[in-house]
C-alpha cells in the first residue's frame, strides 16, 4: 500500500461531524445495568501452559446477558503483592488462543487478562466462547452485520458489554489491584478498548493500536477490505437498509463513544493501513475525551508498530500502572 | 479455469469409498419425525410482484424445530386445475429474493415454490428467514462450519429438514397436485435437492445442477475456493477438530444421502468448475440410487449450463411432470 | 470497490465541458436517412421458448446499411388490444440470448423487444447477428476501437442506427401501439438507450441503467477496466492516434447525444461502479435534454440496482406507458 | 510458473493422436491455388528508418483473396550479390511495427522480411493491414474465433495463406536468392512458420520458437491463458458449437500441418510456458515431418530463450542459409 | 491452497534419488575447521528487554570467516544451576528482532539462543548482522542466489557455519549445560537446523518445522513462490548456469546433509504449504539419518502447526533436554 | 492503470521543495576525485556478436573504487572518422546483456556504449559486473536499500560514479569524438543519465526516459510498486531509520542532482506509469538546470514511448550530435 488516505497534516485535524444518538447514554447505562444484574462470578482455574515463568488460569465470567465468557489470566510465576492489571481484547477473527500464546504483559510483570471474543476464534487464533444471544438473522459472513438492523440486537452490544465485564472480572481476583487497570488491544481489540474506555470511568490507561470500529461512514465507503467491507457488502445486497444500518452503528462508533472517556490514552496509527485507514483512527483520536498521545508509523499497514510499539507501549504503561 | 480435475473418462467411473455413518437412517428419521411433530401450517399471502402473467404468494411454513420458514409460491396468472409443482432451492449466500426475481418454472406453467434458506440472503440475493436454533459457537464466516462439531447442531441438519418440509408445504396448497412434485436447484440448491431426494421417497423428478455438498473429503482438499474452503480454513485454525468435522459432514454428504434416492434424476456438471469440482459431482452422480442422466458442460465453470440447461431441464421435467 | 470517484454532492453538479462536433446533426440525420432508405421489413416468426405464459417471436429487420438484424419479440400469451412496447438493448459482450432468457417486460404485460447487438454475443449470452460492414482494420480486441479512426466507420454508428431501427421495427408489429414505446437497457444497453433517445424524438420514456458510452475523455483516463480500457489500450499502442480517436468518439458520447433527447428519463447509477464510473453517468444525466430522475445505489458496483431497480423501473414505466 | 505440464521425459514422447481432416490436402491446395490466381505484385518502397546500417522498404503484396498485405523488407546497407532471406512472422496481437523495430536478421546479413499480420497490430506493436474478408460473425474478442464455425471462413486460413505468399513476395525481389529462404517466428509467428513449412515445399530452414496454434484439443483444456483461452471462452458461451469448432481447428493445427513439412527445423520450447504449454509444442515437434532439433529452456515461461536463443538460431541458420 | 502436492501416502514414501557431491565431507570439514581457527569469543551483554520474567543478553561471536555474528541469549530471570539450551534459527527475511520478541524457550525454562541471520533482517523482523564476505556478484534479489555459482562462495556456506558456531557460542556460556543442546527453527530456521544436525554430532534434539532448503531440484520446479522462486528466476535469466547452480545447491540440501545427522528429530509439515511443499519436507525427513517423528498438519499452509506445534514441541523437547 | 497521478496541467507546474544536502557538492566532488585517482584504463576486446553490420567490443574500465566495470562498445562495421558517442545506462534488474542485444545507437551510426550495472543483471537481461564494495548490511531484497543508512556506503554512490567513469571510458577510445557524447537510458537508466548530467559538465545531450530515482519522498509514499517499494518495505521493517534513509537519498535524487546539469535534455514521461509516477518525473524535469523538452505519453505505463520514442530521440540526438 501507499499512503492512500489524507496527508498527515490533514489527518491531524480530521474531526468528522458524527452525530451521537439522542439516547446513547441511556442505551449504554441500561445495557450495563442489565449485565451487572448478573453476578460476574469469575472463576480462575490453573492450566498447564508448558511455561515455567508464567502461570495461566482459565477464566469464566458472566458477560452480556449473563452468558459465560472465557478468558485467560496470566500471572508471573514469581510474584508478590497485588499486581496492576492489563486487560487485552483481541483482533477480529481470533480468540483467546492457547494458554501460552499471548503473554507479553505477564512477562512484563502485570496481571494479564485476555478476553475471548464471543463467536470468534476460528481464524488466526482459536476461541472457546459461543455468541449466545445471536438471533440468526440474515447477515454477511462475519460479525459486522450480525443483528445490525437494531442496536439492541447488534453483535457489538454484546461484545462491548463483555469487555466492560472483563474489567469487573479481573478486579475480582484477589491478587489484582483493581485501582490500577489498563485496557489495550489492536484493531478490533483497539476498538473495544476505546468503547470500554467510554463505558468505564476509572481506568488508569487505555492503549488502542490501529483501532477498528471508528468513523463507520468514512470507513465503509473509503475501503473495501474486510472487516469494514462486510458492511458495504451487506448494503450492496440490502439496498433498502442503508439508513437503518448507520443508525445502529452510531451506538458503537469509537469516534462517538470515545468522547466519553476519562482515562489517558496512547493511540497508534499506520499511514498505509488499508484495513483501518488512518483517517478513521484519527477521527477517534481527535474526538477522544481525555489526555492522549498518538504514535504514527508512516510505512506500515495494518500491522502497525508491532514489536517496536510493544516497547513504546510497555514504557508508557509503566508510567501509568506503576 | 482449465479442466483441472480428472479427465472425463475417469470422472465417469469415479466412485469414492465414502463410509455412511452407522446411525444415518436413525439420525434422519428421528430428525424428520421431530420436525413433522409440528404442523407444517403453510400460509400463502398474495403480494404485488409487478408482473401481469404470474401471481406470487408469500409463504410461511414450519421448518426444522417448527421455526417459521419463508418462501415464494409463483403460479401462472391464467391457470386451471391442479398444477404439478417444482420446488427450488437456492445457491449459497442467496435468499428467496424479491417476488419477481425467480419465476422460470411458473412461466413454464408449473406451481413454482422457492424456499428461503435460513440465515442466508445477504449476498447475491436477499432473504427473510433467520436461522433460529443457531448456537453461536465459534465458526468460520459463512454457514459451512456452523455447529459442525456435532451432527445434531450442524447447520445443514436444519436446512435439509426445511427442504423436506418445503415439499410438505407446497403439497398443502389446494391448487397443487401433490403427486407430481419435482425438486431442483443449482450449487447449494443442487446439494439440497439431492439430500431431499434421499429423504423424501415419492418425488417424481430431481434435477441438481453443479451440486454442492458432495464428497466432502475430496472437495475440501482439492479446491480452496468458497464455500468448501470455509471448512478447510476452519480446520486450518482448529487443527484438533479434523476427525470430528468429517464425522459430522458424513451425515450430510450428497454422495452418501443420494444413495437412498428413488426418483429419477437429471444432473448437470461443468468440467472447469472450481467451486464444485466435477469429481465431487460425479461422486454423487455415480452413487445416486435411482435412474439418472448427466449433462456435461466441458468449457464451463460454476455457472454450468445456465440458459442452455434451462431448456434441457424444462424439457426433461415436462416428460416427468406432465 | 470503495466510492473511488467524486463524492455524491460533487457528482450531482458534475457537468463536463464536452464539445459537440460541428456537423453532429448532419452526421446523424444523414446516417439515419441512409438507413431508412432501406425498408425496415421486420418479420416475426414464432419460436418455441419452453414457456407457457409468454410467446416469443424471432425478429429480423433491416438495420444500418440494410443489414439483417435479429431480435426477439416477447408478448404475454394472454393479451388483448395493442400493447405498449419496451425496446431493450443488451450489455457489452452479450447477444439476444435464448428465446426464454430475457422476458421481464413481457411478464409485466408489455410487448418486449430485445435487439441483438451486431457482432457481439459470444460472452455472457449468445447472439446471432454478424457485424456486416466491419472493415477489419487493426483494433484492440473487442468492439470499442472497431473503425475508431473515422466516425463513419465506427462500430457504434452501425449499432446506434440498428437501435433506432429497432424502434421502427417494433412499431411495425400489428399488436404494438407505436405511440407508446420506451427504450431501456443496462450498461451498453443504457448507452444505446441514451443515444436512441437523442436520435428518435417521439419516445415516451427512456430508462438507462449504469449507462456506458458517456464522457469518454474522463472514462478512458479514470478507469482501466473493460470495456473503456479497450480504448486506452489501443492508444497505448497507437500513440499517434489520440486526437483522431477522441474526434470520433465525440459523435457517439451519451453526454453529448443525450442533450438532444425529448423523452423523460429515469437513470440509475452506482457509486462504487468501476466499469461505468458514476461521474460519467452523471455527466450524461446532468447534460440530458429532457425531464429526468436518477436513482443512486451507494454500495453497488456495476450491477447497480438489479432486482431492486427492476421494481422501481417497472413502476416508473407504468406511469409513462399505461 | 512452475513446471506444470508433463515431465520432460514424457514430453519427449508425447505424440497425441490427432485426426487429420480427410480433405486437408484439397482444402489447402485449393486455397493456395485461389490465392496464386492473383499476381503477388510485390512492391518495395524505401522508407526512412532512422538507421544508417540497414535499409528498410515498405512492402505491399497480394495475400489471401488478393488482399493487400504490408510488410517490411530490411537489407544491410552495405551488401553485394543476392542475399539469402529470412521471413519472419510476428506474435499474437502485434504488427510489423515501426521500420526500425525488428531488424535482427538484416543485422546478421540476411534479407529480412517481416510480414504484417492482418487485422492485428494494436497491441504490443502496431500494424497496418486490415483483415479484409472478415465476415463479422459473433466471436470472442481477439482473432482465435473469427469465423471459427467454418474452415473456409476461419481467420487463420487467410493468415497462413498470407504467410505462404510472403515467401513468394520475398522471392520476387531482385536482390534475394529465392533458393535460400528460411521462415521463423515466435509464438503465433512460430505457429505460422510451421504451417508455412507444411504448405511450401522448397524452404531451406524453419525455426519456430515456443510455437502457438498446435494441439488445440490439449491446449484449450490445459490452460486458460490467452490466446488459447479465447477458444475456451467462446465455447463457454456457445455450448452448442464444440464439435464444429474442433472440426475447423483441425485444418490449422501445427501438429497436423507440420507432418507435411520437408525442410529441417529448429524448435525451441520453455518448460514453464503457460501460454503455449510445452506439451503442445512437443506435439508439433514430435509430429514434424522432416529433420528437427529442439532447444529446451527449463526455467522460462513464454519468453523462451530470447537473446540466448537468438544466438543459437543465428548459428543454426548460418549453417543452412550460407 | 489445496493439497496440491503428492497424496499423504505417497509423501510418506517419497525418497528422491539425490546425489551427494563426492567431496561433501571434505568441503564441510574444511569449512568448519577454517571457522574454528577463529576463537568463538562469545560475549554476552545484558540489555533492557522491558520484561521482568526473562533476562536478555546481546551476543556477539565469531562465525564464518571470524565475522562478528549477533544474537540474543534469553534466560529465565529466576534460575538456578546450568540450563539446557535451545538454539533457534529464524525464517527467511527476518533477523533476531528486538530483545523481547522471541522468548518462548526461555519462558519454558531453557537458555534460549536466537541467532541473527547475516544480511537478513529487513523484512518481518529486524537484524543487525551484515553479510561480510559477500562478493557482490550478480544475483536475484534475496539471498538464495548470492554466490550460487560456486559452493565456496555460496551464501548458505556462511550461514550454516554461523549456525554451527552458534552452538559453540551457547556452550561457552557459564550457565549453559553444553551437553544438553537442541536446535530448532521454522522454514529457513528449520533448514538450518537440519544442516547443523548434519554438521554437529553431539546435539540431543533437532526440531525443524516446515523446513526450507530441502530437495532443491523438486522445490525449484514445483512451486514458483519465494524464496525457492528466486533460484528459478535466476535461471530464467541465466539460462547457461543451470548445471552449475544445481551442483552448488547439492552441498546445502537438507535432504543430503540430514543423512549425516545423529540426534533424534521432530519434524513438522503442512500439506497445503506452497512455500516449502510437503514433498520437499518429506524428502528431508525420509532421508534423515537418525531417530525421527513427523507431525502432519493437513489443512495448513506455510504457517504449519504454529501455537499447536509449540505445545507439541515443548513436550517433545522436555523429554530430551530434561 | 488509469491516470492516477496529478492531472497534466498540475504536473507541468509540480516543483516539490526538496532540500539539497549542505555538503552535496563536496560529497560528489570528493567521490569523483577518489574515483579518478584510479586510471580509467579502459580496454576494448572484439567479440563475436553474430552480426555483420555492427562490431562489438567487450569493455573493462575502472569505476568507483577502481573496481572493474564491464560494458559493450558497439560500432558500425562500416565507419570512418571519429564518431559521436551515446552512453546508455540500463534499467533496474538488467545488465549489459549479450553482445548483440542492445545496439540501436550503433545501428544509427554512433559509437554506442552500454554500461553494465554493478551487481545487477540477473533479471530481464544478464550482467557480468559484481558490486565490489558492498558491505553486506541488512537490506531489503534488491538494490535500493543497499547501504542506505550512510551516503558514502549507498549503492548508487558507486553506480553514479561508474556512470561518470563510463563517459571517461568511451572518450578514451581512439575512434570516438569525445566532444560529442550524449547519455541516455530508460527508468534506472534515465535516473543515472540525470545524475551523470549533474556530475559531468561537458556532455552535449541528455535523454532520460521515464526516469527512476527522482523525488524519493513522493515516490516512496505514492506507489508501492518495485523498485521504489523496496524503500518503503525497508522502512516498514526498520521503523527507526526513516530520517536516516531520507537523508541518504537526498544525495542521489534526480530532482536535486539535475539542477546542476548544463547539457540540453529530452525527457519522456508516461501518464499511467505506476513504477515511476509522472509527478516524480516532472519533479526532475521542472528542476532540471538546463534547456529541456519533454514528450508526454498519456496512455502508457512504464514502457513509455518505446519504439515511437526511439524515433523521436534519434532525431533529437542527431540535431545535437551531428
Amino acid at each position: 500500500m501507499a499512503q492512500f488516505d489524507l496527508p498527515l497534516e490533514r489527518l491531524r485535524e480530521y474531526r468528522p461531524d458524527l452525530t451521537s444518538p439522542d439516547d446513547l447514554d441511556a442505551f449504554w447505562s441500561d445495557t450495563l445495568a442489565d449485565a451487572r444484574a448478573h453476578d460476574v462470578a469469575a472463576t480462575f482455574d490453573r492450566v498447564d501452559n508448558a511455561l515455567t515463568v508464567i502461570e495461566t488460569f482459565d477464566v469464566r465470567y458472566a458477560g452480556f446477558g449473563g452468558h459465560e465468557i472465557r478468558g485467560w489470566l496470566h500471572l508471573p510465576a514469581h510474584r508478590s503483592g497485588r499486581l496492576p492489571a492489563v486487560v487485552e481484547y483481541v483482533g477480529y477473527g481470533g480468540g483467546r488462543g492457547l494458554p501460552h500464546e499471548r503473554t507479553l504483559f505477564a512477562a512484563a510483570g502485570y496481571a494479564h487478562f485476555v478476553m475471548d471474543t464471543r463467536g470468534q476464534g476460528s481464524g488466526w487464533s482459536t476461541g472457546d466462547t459461543p455468541d449466545a444471544g445471536a438471533g440468526g438473522a440474515p447477515q454477511q459472513p462475519g460479525f459486522m452485520t450480525r443483528g445490525v438492523l437494531d442496536p439492541s440486537e447488534y453483535y457489538y452490544r454484546r461484545v462491548f458489554t463483555d469487555g466492560v465485564r472483563a474489567v469487573d472480572a479481573v478486579r475480582s481476583h484477589p491478587e489484582v489491584d483493581g485501582s490500577r487497570v489498563a485496557v489495550t488491544g489492536s484493531s478490533q481489540g483497539g476498538g473495544i478498548s476505546i468503547a470500554v474506555a467510554g463505558l468505564v470511568d476509572d481506568l488508569v490507561a487505555v492503549a488502542p493500536d490501529v483501532p477498528f470500529l471508528c468513523d463507520f461512514p468514512r470507513a465503509t465507503t473509503l475501503v473495501d477490505s474486510n472487516p469494514y467491507g462486510e458492511i458495504a457488502r451487506y448494503l450492496k445486497s440490502h439496498r433498502d437498509h442503508i439508513d437503518r444500518v448507520y443508525d445502529t452503528l452510531a451506538y458503537f462508533d469509537g469516534a462517538i463513544l470515545g468522547r466519553r472517556a476519562t482515562a489517558p490514552a496512547l493511540f497508534s496509527v499506520a499511514l498505509m493501513d488499508p484495513i483501518c485507514p488512518p483517517s478513521t483512527v484519527f477521527a477517534a483520536y481527535n474526538h477522544y475525551g481525555a489526555g492522549k498521545e498518538i504514535t504514527v508509523y508512516p510505512f506500515n499497514e495494518h500491522e502497525g508498530g508491532e514489536r517496536f510499539h510493544d516497547v513504546a507501549k510497555l514504557r508508557w504503561l509503566a508510567r501509568h500502572l506503576r
